[in-house]
């Protein structure tokens, strides 16, 4: 897995700090996580290409989770885009976009799908062999989901001295990672736990943002490998944090400890701090495995 | 008059080349010219206040002159604005703006007027007693128009020195500055002409972006001070401007001799040419004062 944070502020504008958007790379796939004004261009500076966008998912549709999406999908059509994309977000993501498109009459030259949500409760919403991405229901000012990405189970690795030893032919290789027992050379049958090793253990990715503090998130990303939890407000401005539904660093922190999460990356800050070191302080103190998003990072 | 130019670039994202738009100061207004997405942080950057922008001119509803706007709008609610706002763009950007506000339940919190265009031929939409703003009905794929900004004459300069020779004293300089004769200390009728200076010249800035080459624009902006017309091509691809009606150098430069413009600024500049000097090059054959626009620059 990769991560490569485009932006991790709040709305307000300022320069250099840019709102929600982040690229995760997992098992040869390439998702686009949130969409905030300017992403083609952090997209263009962190040097992610195009191409390999398929999938975008979208939390909620605050203007700096969502409001770069039109001129990303109107750019993949100026760039001659051929290839589907699938776009998941919130009910109603559909009409405002093809209304802005139609306007422009910029009717994308690509298949573009919408897979709108608007269940409660978690949801599988893609799945393929290899990955599966599942929403998880936040709590917030207006509907939103977070999502937990999480490879599957890989093919078993073939251990090639103890393969070479028992005389085993490379063309029985494909039915040792799927787990069978084969004959080698000599015709005699080889148990599949001699020549191979456990797949790599699958990895979990939670993208948490925007959200109130809600431990019913809890069961759902458990034992995620890396939670991505917004952390708008220190503790000591908690009221504010529950008036507009979100979240601080140490209760982000409560999240990660209660989940028996790996690693916790904090984002989404307020403008009003100009000094972020407070946010790792007062999480560790919770929750000792804590990094601050920032925008171009890459984490893997 | 000055005017920032925050952005000049054609649609394709790239990195520090920005869409269209732009800040005209003129007679203590300040009035935005299209949006497109990073206005915001360009406005930023330009270290332009938000709190003066009371009018917004949007010229067609392609992304790169409009996909800024949702973020200001939505920001100016952040930062607590109460003043009111008003938009002029073509019929449609209400419905638009309303919706992706609504979607994130974001009402502004501020009076938001929109004065929605579709007439093709042009139409004073702003005056007030010192500047006049009419549309300029251009020629593109969408309906589109440019904008001319007229100063009014302003009033007669006093000239202290005669006003001084002639006795006559502070209380009557308003009546100077609205032309009329006054009497002075000894009782004496002086005439205006005497004490007085004609108003500096009222300036007029025209904005003509996204358009093929049309001359039928030529008695609207005549006589302009400033022409800034777009140059998304050089004359080496004017089938290509033909095609995507937009316009050459040379277009924009025989538009500017044949309206005698004092000044004509190229921008709106296609991502194919790296270097931009054949623009310069090109125009300045066929009229010479001509300049190109670049991302923060300032034109005073």
């Amino acid at each position: 897995m990769k991560l490569t944070i485009l932006g991790c502020h709040s709305a307000t504008p300022h320069e250099n700090k840019n709102p929600t958007a982040q690229v995760l790379d997992i098992k040869g796939h390439r998702f686009l996580i949130d969409c905030g004004e300017g992403t083609q261009v952090q997209l263009r500076k962190a040097k992610v290409s195009f191409t390999h966008l398929k999938h975008i998912f979208i939390s909620h549709l605050h203007g700096d989770h969502f409001f770069g999406l039109p001129g990303l999908v109107s750019s993949f059509r100026l760039l001659g885009r051929e290839a589907p994309l699938h776009i998941y977000g919130p009910k109603g993501i559909k009409d405002a976009l093809l209304l802005l498109l139609k306007l422009g009459k910029s009717a994308p030259s690509y298949p573009l799908h919408f897979h709108e949500l608007e269940s409660d409760v978690s949801e599988c919403i893609y799945e393929d062999d290899s990955v599966k991405v599942t929403t998880i229901p936040l709590l917030h000012r207006v509907y939103t989901n977070g999502f937990l990405f999480e490879e599957k189970e890989g093919l078993r690795r073939i251990n090639l001295k103890a393969a070479q030893a028992n005389d085993i032919d490379k063309s029985q290789f494909r039915l040792l990672q799927l787990g069978q027992n084969v004959k080698n050379e000599n015709g005699i049958l080889i148990d599949n736990a001699t020549v191979t090793l456990a797949p790599d253990a699958p990895q979990k990715y939670a993208y948490c943002s925007d959200t109130a503090y809600h431990p019913a998130i809890v069961p759902i990303i458990h034992k995620a490998d890396w939670l991505y939890h917004e952390a708008t407000f220190l503790a000591q401005h908690e009221s504010i944090a529950a008036k507009t539904k979100h979240s601080t660093a140490a209760q982000a922190a409560s999240i990660a400890k209660e989940a028996e999460i790996d690693r916790l990356i904090l984002g989404h800050f307020s403008s009003r701090y100009k000094d972020l070191q407070p946010f790792v302080m007062e999480a560790a103190a919770i929750f000792p495995n804590v990094i601050l998003a920032a925008d171009g990072a890459v984490i893997s």
